[in-house]
């Protein structure tokens, strides 16, 4: 298979996976569950989960023990989409070609609907703890699911992705001068890379890595969420220069402030290069059969849109 | 001690608990964080840990693994509040005599804050693993650690106090007459009760409570949320006497369907009553001491205003 086929068999495991444990749309709630699964069904590349399952298999995870958070994970990362579109937020009345939550449901549900996704990933992370009695593997226990739902927490909230969303916010009302690399680095690590890390670091967890490989992988799911953010603040100054016809910074009052136009577009570039690079090595390192991965890997970071 | 003097000093010991959960307002997150703690210390009766607590002693607890839940499930019930504050659900100004989150931190700011505190509860809740290697008894393990993180989810959420949320917010919109007794017997069991069943049942399983025990003390929440919500309904009829100066039902085109416009004021009273006698009665056969429990559900019930 080439890496596009086996790239699209993957995907179809991760759709049947996430319809498995999608709430049925039924009783007094079901508008808000309505509006929960048009969000999850609104489609997306399925990165999180993706990463996540690739790590389980990679330390020798064989179970279904990993397949609820596989489904929380894309959970959370829909619900933030949900409530970065509301008018409060971005104001963004289309994503991937369909009409935004609020568009469709109204903001109220929409509000709760993000609250249902959020809250549900953790309703659907615990049903993990259902699974110990009947598993085979003796790899992981009560406590490794617990840990797996703390690591889950943890680089979603205020210390992950929460907290770079509220650094995002606060930079677009701050001068320009006043953002400088040390803040858009928190913003990416924090935004983007910590639910990289999260997929990954549950993967390796549940699948019993020990501690330096997880450290690892923490590791090589910081390099890949640096780099494709970075690759995004390179592919809209392409954007701009195609738009505007004129040479990159020839229009600097109208530019947002990004990793690009602090560091320079090859700068920029050669640090892309050198992070997925790191991540691959690290990857290389711990052996054999990360093939996938690996190739998931530069697919992601070395996307032309 | 008088029963209002020991509700003081276990309400202090709760207002620490909080407190020492409560993240530390530092860093690029610093703005959501200090609106996370700002909507916690907006103060309220603190009723939900209270009542964890009690339930956790009531069955014997007695180690401090039930703190972070107690946290967690007050972080829930805030963020319930943050969110309906939003201008999209009830646009409230002022709760408890203190402006809103969003009108303090802005619209973007206190949805952050909603999520923020929605994922810090399940995230401080998980740090409940981290006692296991420290705690003497033997009344749980880590797989009823995490039946209690699975009970704190799924009262909270879309077959709890969300679903509560989104009936509440669709009969808002509805004809009078397609809102009955079933479906405001719904939100009243969702949106109330449900929180009340989660910190009880919460208590009961930490402390090793059997089965039927469980469902007992989920049977005293519904008792006690749903009269909790009558007995509101009956305030309100009250305030709209008063206001009005003429006799309840001689203007029912502004008045919303509510428990006591179907069931008449004398049948609600009397339900109010048979509910509250039949949450002590409940606790009254499982044992002694319990008596403080049994005057705090008598205090929640009975209130005047």
């Amino acid at each position: 298979m080439t890496f596009n086929e086996e790239l699209k068999v993957k995907v179809e495991y991760i759709e049947s996976v996430l319809e498995k444990y999608l709430p049925q749309e039924e009783g007094y709630a079901k508008t808000v569950i309505e509006a929960m699964n048009y969000s999850i069904r609104s489609g997306g590349k399925r990165i999180r989960p993706l990463l996540m399952f690739e790590a389980y298999r990679l330390f020798g995870g064989e179970d279904d023990v990993i397949e609820p958070f596989m489904a929380a994970i894309e959970m959370i990362h829909t619900y933030s989409l949900v409530h970065d579109d509301l008018p409060c937020m971005d104001d963004d009345d289309y994503r991937r070609g369909r009409r935004t939550t609020h568009k469709v449901y109204g903001e109220a549900m929409a509000v709760l609907a993000g609250d249902g996704l959020l809250n549900y990933a953790f309703e659907t992370a615990s049903r993990a703890f259902d699974k110990l009695n009947v598993l085979q593997s003796n790899d992981y226990d009560a406590k490794t699911i617990g840990r797996a739902i703390g690591i889950l927490a943890s680089k979603s909230g205020i210390y992950g992705m929460i907290g770079g969303q509220c650094a995002d916010i606060e930079a677009e009302g701050k001068d320009k001068e006043k953002v400088d690399e040390k803040l858009i680095r928190y913003i990416h690590e924090h935004k983007t890379a910590a639910l990289i890390q999260n997929a990954l670091m549950i993967g390796a967890v549940l699948a019993g890595a020990n501690e330096v490989d997880l450290a690892k992988i923490e590791r090589v799911g910081y390099n890949v969420g640096l780099a494709f953010q970075i690759q995004d603040d390179i592919l809209d100054v392409a954007g701009t220069f195609e738009q505007l016809g004129k040479p990159i910074g020839s229009d600097e009052k109208n530019q947002k402030t990004t990793y690009v136009t602090i560091n320079g577009l090859n700068k920029s570039k050669a640090d892309v290069e050198a992070l997925s690079e790191g991540a691959v090595n690290i990857l290389k390192d711990m052996g054999d059969g990360n093939e996938f991965l690996e190739e998931l890997i530069i697919y992601l970071i070395s996307r032309t849109k």
